[in-house]
């Protein structure tokens, strides 16, 4: 990958001199950002001797030397051979931004399985197609083949799916001060992906923050397992996450539809930073380019108390608290005061203060104190006649160099909005070293996703222990003697995992089912087995609470007449007998295959209020206890479970390591597909957490 | 009003020349704004004839004419005094900029009283204190005391609570090429209030949308009233909406905190567009600036395939629907195609057109079709090398002109985003008649805004029809003998209003309670009654399907005893014995008395999950039977009403009838400052919705 970057020699292929031949502003790009390679122009058209003093060639194996990198800008059936023509000339590296395959359906899938044999058969590695490729600020690469002015070089690397949506983040780079190091416009990714990118970026000394924008996320695994390993903030967009995005992002670049609350999972599983918008790429980092918000404890301030009103709003949303700087720090603010009306509170209404001066020491001395973690700073730079008057001083004194220095010195965030007329704001930004925020609402969401980051990344990567009593084997033997849509049998299968059930047994007569109950003890509750009988309760199919031989025998018959009349053809496999359960919450656990992430474990609050309230929170498998515990909390359900109005709490510590030992059991065997507790039951006197009844659909094989 | 924003005189108290005199800046703005009527200075203390040319008064009573309009710019202890000479002289309008009342406390207060007084008694009206006070682009009416130049001229209109806040507003304005009506900075708003400058610029044919920036809402029930009156947008980012907000405002306005829930109901009783980011007051004025949308198909529009992803994923959030322009269209957007790639679907990616007039002959297709009611565009206007390639003639033809006309002549909104620097953007922005938005999310949101607006507008109002069968005669009675808090009883009143309630009665002891169980009927529910049993089934105090008198003899002990054993000192007022009702969904109704908007009726499902889900709808009283039907309709519970899993849908129409006598009784007597019916029950079977249980607290008076 590294030559992809810095390649020492490049061809262009297709290049020519004629009216819109677009590969020459390629050429045009690379000289113009003062690329310092070789560059070969091959034409097997053309009859020129030279493009732009750039020499060229009929063929790819008349090249004096076998280059680092070739570009092919072609019509796309032409990409295949042109792909052979470089690979068995040695060439191992192409950019390939021509669009026309898998996006286009029916012949483009076909050029795509040739081009893919082409490079397979000569171990090229290529980007694209259908992208506009790759570009180093560190050393004047710049593929895409729209006329480009080099950008500053910063610390800003960006993998994108859409070209044109990337091209459009460097116009604010550029207005924000904050300078690209390398792009990635990956289009199709047939070859290499975001993962292969993400890789590269993370040990890419010029990177330090690496921006994803993503249409889809095909080996989603392989980016959670990239994005764990990064030591750089990832920040992504996902886009197409509706049926509408989907659809238009199919004929884009081919992407596939991933289930939005299951990459939220996995995003943080992996530490990913996710944005909603476009403008977050550029809020988020510029908070990165302050030093670490090591804790909560935020210090707002403003001259104007509106801004101080907003700004309270906005922290305590954001899960800030308000840091007490003391009363000696508030004694000292005081004596800046002009009419000595200054509120000494946080946020910090600095409306009484006219001598600019005084705010750089307020900004020191809020910095250095120890009971503040960061701060934030709302003002106007605003067009304003400038006269001798205390406002024009107010407002226009350069503090710059002073707040830079109180940053520096005390190792802590001071993120800084500023309102004005677009050019001062500009002009001061491409002035300073920190970062200036436009709005409050993006200041302080950003502030809060850098501290969150360094919080998460300093706690102690907790050790994935697997719970004991699991017999990983006789499940093995048990999952290769069922296969299919298996009921509440699988219960068995939870209990080689630890999983406390209720005794239970299977009976397909009368006579059958009065034995199971005397031999699992009354009371028991009885339940219809069917394939066709989805939620047994809906068809009549559950009685509780049978307390005798008679009662047995009335419910089996009633339990058979229901399954009938609901549906004539409904198969009774007869009804299983299970020992009562006390009265408590009831749960579910469920489970299920991503195509991107893998096994997934959901759970949350049973009843029909799972589909109402959507209350259910989901992990990749598998889990461990510390991150089910964090998630149950966020449940809303969550405070039933504390025990409402006198009712005692739920065993939550139980109900986790159950989760967690499903999350085992779905990691350890992809060939469950699907299952379903449901429910189970946290019994309220906090004796025991019990599944009561299951599902499972478990395919053959692996 | 008018008189305050068009003054022929005015008159500025405190004036000198005397080096950080604030008021001379105001004086400045009036000059350089070019304000036209005549202006003079008083100063009783100093001695000069003249200041920047305007002749010095030492006494307010020895001004040539009586002025239109005072400003005073005083120490705070000066301003009753001051109000009362201005008063005597016969001055009618004042602005008062001083900071120092009850903004900040005890001492306040007491000169808060003073300056009410006087104003009082010389029926002065002011603006402030401890605001801007206003300003009037139409006439270069200029108060507020810091220097600035004179904005655009425009329609937008601004009141706010926070001066500095609403500067801000005028840098946007100005970059925006939106242009300011009149501003209105009214601080504590002790006289002149935010009703008072909405109701003036609605009448004011200047503005066309009006913005506010509130931290308070002392007197909700006017601002909806005036809302309601005003035929043009109001906007209103409502600021202190948590706790820290409302300690940072109580220092700063004064601010009363207000429940936001309820705000939000109101907002929507007033058609009040409500924004929750500051550059949503540009973004929703753009919008306005647009021609109406009238329907909700949708087209969107870029030649970016990764806009038109996120552009399908805004639009179906913000839930627009895809326009099907049909395919005519796009038979003949095709021919535009160059590479005949082009996708022709909703969104469509137009990256494949590299001819801009292409781009203009399909904006005013899209408009003139008459399946879309509106569009989006997004593209950029990149820093870029021109030079003589399709790149640089797609990206820097100027369409403007055309999409302008295009606009024009279909009465539809096209809302286009542009991606450059910003110093471009800005300048294309001051080129053109139409509104450039800068993130696609902002656009979208804001059109979405727009198109609900109207179609709000265009609704018929619908008539506040009063439900038949309302004794209102008789509750006033029942009303008047019943004060304090009161439990099952009040179910009494609510038949006065036409709701059904099971029957009941409340027995003593035993003996009555298995005459009143005979007399009701078999089998029925019990319930102790107890000032000390908030929640009666928590305390044990509920048997339900009591079915004989020996039954109903033996529950009567045990509540009791469940009681005793509960609280020992509890009180113990005897049971009551009610009808068992027939299963079905248990809802709830409730009643507040807000301060700030009176009346209003909530409700959802009842149970611990309205706690744990908040799945609460709020209504200002008396509500319509169509406002309780659509928010009935948004609840999450809807579903649940609607029959799952093969049950009956509940009378969703009988419990709306419910909710709107509810919301009746809460507007006719004020005097219930809360109420709580729970559970209102929606029998399975459709038969009927049945208030089975209810509390109220009766303030007495009025």
């Amino acid at each position: 990958m590294e030559k992809f970057f810095y390649p020492d020699s490049i061809a262009i292929l297709g290049l020519s001199s004629r009216e819109n031949n677009v590969s020459r502003l390629i050429l045009a790009n690379l000289i113009r950002w003062g690329y310092s390679g070789r560059i070969f122009g091959v034409n097997a058209r053309g009859s020129e001797r030279q493009v732009d003093g750039v020499r060229m060639y009929r063929e790819i194996d008349q090249l004096p030397i076998v280059p680092d990198l070739a570009v092919a800008l072609l019509p796309a059936r032409f990409i295949p051979d042109t792909v052979r023509a470089c690979g068995s000339f040695g060439i191992r590296r192409m950019a390939i931004p021509s669009g026309g395959f898998n996006e286009t359906g029916a012949k483009g899938e076909q050029l795509t399985g040739e081009l893919l044999r082409a490079a397979a058969d000569f171990g090229v590695r290529f980007v694209g197609p259908n992208g506009l490729t790759i570009a180093n600020t560190a050393n004047g690469l710049c593929l895409p083949f729209t006329p480009l002015y080099r950008p500053p070089q910063g610390g800003m690397s960006v993998i994108t799916q859409s070209g044109g949506l990337g091209l459009s983040l460097w116009n604010l780079i550029a207005d924000e001060h904050l300078g690209l190091a390398k792009f990635a416009s990956i289009g199709n990714k047939l070859d290499l992906d975001e993962v292969a990118f993400l890789n590269y970026f993370a040990r890419d000394p010029e990177t330090e923050i690496i921006c994803l924008y993503m249409e889809s996320l095909a080996n989603g695994t392989a980016l959670i397992e990239a994005a764990t390993a990064c030591d750089k903030p990832v920040v992504l967009y996902k886009a197409n996450t509706t049926g509408a995005g989907s659809r238009a992002a199919m004929s884009h670049t081919a992407a596939i539809h991933n289930d939005d609350d299951i990459l939220d999972a996995a995003l943080e599983r992996a530490g990913i930073i996710r944005i909603e918008t476009l403008s977050e790429f550029i809020s988020v980092t510029k908070a990165f380019r302050l030093p670490p918000m090591k804790g909560k404890r935020i210090m707002a301030m403003s001259p104007a108390g509106g801004f101080s009103v907003i700004m309270a709003d906005l922290c305590t949303r954001e899960g800030f608290t308000f840091a007490d700087p003391g009363r000696e720090f508030y004694e000292e603010v005081a004596t800046y005061g002009n009419a000595g009306i200054i509120d000494v509170s946080n946020p910090l209404d600095m409306g009484d203060i006219y001598d600019p001066r005084a705010v750089v020491d307020i900004f020191h001395a809020v910095l250095h104190n120890e009971q503040v973690d960061g701060a934030v700073y709302v003002n106007q730079w605003p067009r304003m006649p400038v006269g001798d008057d205390i406002f024009s001083r107010m407002f226009h004194t350069d503090l710059s160099l002073e707040t830079m220095g109180a940053i520096r010195s005390a190792g802590k965030p001071l993120a800084v909005c500023l309102f004005g007329p677009s050019k001062t704001i500009t002009k001061i930004k491409n002035n300073l070293s920190i970062p200036i925020f436009d709005t409050p609402e993006e200041m302080i969401r950003a502030l809060k996703v850098q501290q969150e980051y360094y919080a998460r990344k300093n706690r102690s990567p907790e050790a994935p222990a697997r719970p004991a009593g699991i017999d990983r084997e006789r499940a093995a033997d048990w999952i290769g003697s069922h296969q299919g849509v298996r009921g509440e049998e699988v219960l068995e299968l939870l209990e080689l995992y630890g999983i406390k059930t209720v005794r239970s047994r299977q009976a397909d007569d009368v006579e059958g089912a009065i034995a199971a109950a005397t031999d699992i003890g009354y009371p028991v509750a009885m339940k219809v087995v069917s394939p066709d009988a989805l939620h047994k309760s809906d068809v009549g199919g559950v009685r509780l609470g049978l307390s005798s031989d008679a009662g047995v025998a009335a419910a089996f018959g009633e339990i058979r007449k229901n399954l009938a009349d609901h549906q004539a053809q409904a198969r009774f496999d007869g009804v299983r007998i299970a020992a009562m359960a006390g009265p408590g919450y009831d749960l579910f656990v469920g489970g299920s295959h991503d195509e991107s992430f893998g096994p997934i474990v959901f759970f949350g609050y049973g009843g029909i209020y799972v589909e109402v309230f959507n209350d259910i929170e989901r992990a990749l498998c598998p889990a461990t206890a510390a991150e089910i515990t964090h998630k149950l909390e966020r449940l809303k359900c969550n405070r039933i479970l504390q025990g409402m109005r006198g009712k005692k709490a739920a065993d939550s510590k139980a109900y986790a390591d159950l989760v967690v030992r499903v999350s085992c059991l779905l990691a350890d065997f992809p060939q469950i597909k699907e299952l379903d507790l449901n429910p189970v039951r946290l019994l309220e006197d906090g004796s025991a957490v019990l599944a009561l009844d299951g599902r499972a659909r478990i395919e053959a094989g692996s």
